[in-house]
């Protein structure tokens, strides 16, 4: 079971759609149960949103991608919660989804040495359309429609071949060092070899957007070495694009192969202000 | 599984303490649980802060209001979000608790013509604590510290005598309308009847604190009439307050015996401006 909160300004802005932030509550969290190997089920949401404008009509435009996800994913939004927020709050929509284990739960524990680090799809695209001043439509697209990749999760999950996993939501500079402290190991990614959709693969702020976007909404998982044949068949019979990425060491911490690695995001970290 | 969500300056106020609006998190939430007979088992907590002034204090003290009422009723923390929100924007909980069941659910849609209505404990106290601008100190306790009658709801449940049940935390006003329509019957209380804790009973403003006020987290309920010695005995023994105050009819809607029914609250009601 996982919840998740979005608060306009910081997790959406005009960018997105109502239509797309209901697609994108539905989509994070089902990111979150795909990476554990769990199905989705059920869905509480709950809304904060302020009186004036008049929450009806942004409400039926959040509920046309809620419920598209919903259709995707196989959720049933079977309750919630609806509060005013005082004028000029920023409106919160938090979705808590219950989903069921495939197998034994995939968890973020379990990488060991010599394991291969792998990502699905492919990333980077989300992040450029969150940093881009001008995005390309398909940046756009994957931030606004972020589509996690459940069937291959949930076949990964079943196959016993990962031994760990995690969602990158975050971006790779800070949900790598996650994994890795977890598991206690180091995982040393080599940044050439991460998938770039076209759209980016030539742009000068590639990297960044790889490393420092989040919003991906793609599987980071690890398994031995020996399964690599073994993975490569599961996600070609599911269509689903998977990159071998990086190594698991003995040690602590992510690194890049080519240097250091960038700062993490952090919620709750000191704000950058002009001297 | 229940979701609710409180808004600074929508839900809590200064009157409240951060411990207070964590105790009040849980305590609304296994209300909602209580009063459809489900045991409390696991909560998930998401919040949205602002980065200033920095959390970690505040939700230090949030913490410990919030594990006095998870121990109180058997509650489990075991997950959640923490996200940002924009300066000046209020400060948002959300808790989303499990239970399960300890016999067939209790629902709002089964009163019947000829029940009785009842109500645990006293209603106002809190309506008192929150409307009245110089509260005594037991009415911003109520507010501040609400304890639903848990124990009590479980046996009720586990009896099978009651027909329908809701908890009482918008107020009756408010409340009551809402288990005649979902059971399709007229409710009728007599205010007379409404118990007062001692600080309200002679207070001019009584009935509107117990019509209009709300946060009472007591349980509503109805039964039918000849389960009424069987009902007072099951609260003796857990020394629980009850006391009959209204009946069902045929028809639709809630009245009191003595005039007209106040209006309910609500959430996107058009807010009252001076002209």
């Amino acid at each position: 079971v996982t919840v998740d909160t979005m608060v306009q300004g910081v997790h959406w802005d005009s960018r997105l759609a109502p239509a797309d932030v209901g697609f994108k509550a539905v989509a994070a969290s089902v990111s979150d149960l795909a990476a554990c190997g769990a199905r989705p089920r059920w869905m509480l949401l709950s809304l904060s949103l302020p009186r004036r404008p008049e929450p009806d009509a942004w409400v039926a435009k959040l509920r046309v991608g809620l419920s598209e996800a919903c259709a995707a994913f196989g959720v049933h939004l079977v309750g919630g919660d609806v509060t005013a927020v005082p004028h000029g709050a920023p409106r919160v929509v938090s979705t808590t989804l219950e989903g069921r284990c495939v197998a034994a739960p995939l968890t973020r524990s379990g990488a060991r040495a010599g394991d291969l680090l792998w990502v699905t799809g492919t990333c980077g695209l989300a992040g450029a359309g969150w940093m881009d001043p001008a995005p390309a439509p398909a940046a756009l697209d994957a931030l606004r429609r972020p589509v996690p990749p459940l069937p291959f999760a949930l076949a990964l999950a079943a196959s016993g071949h990962a031994t760990a996993a995690m969602d990158l939501s975050d971006g790779l500079a800070t949900d790598l060092p996650r994994l890795a402290r977890a598991s206690g190991v180091a995982i040393e990614v080599d940044p050439a070899r991460l998938p770039a959709h076209p759209t980016i693969a030539g742009h000068p702020q590639r990297r960044r957007y790889q490393l420092a976007g989040g919003e991906d909404y793609q599987l980071l998982f690890t398994a031995p070495s020996a399964k690599r044949a073994a993975i490569e068949e599961l996600a070609a019979s599911l269509d689903t694009q998977v990159t071998a990425v990086g190594s698991v060491r003995e040690g602590s911490g992510a690194t890049a192969t080519d240097g250091a690695w960038p700062r993490p995001f952090a919620h709750f970290a000191p704000p950058k202000v002009a001297p």
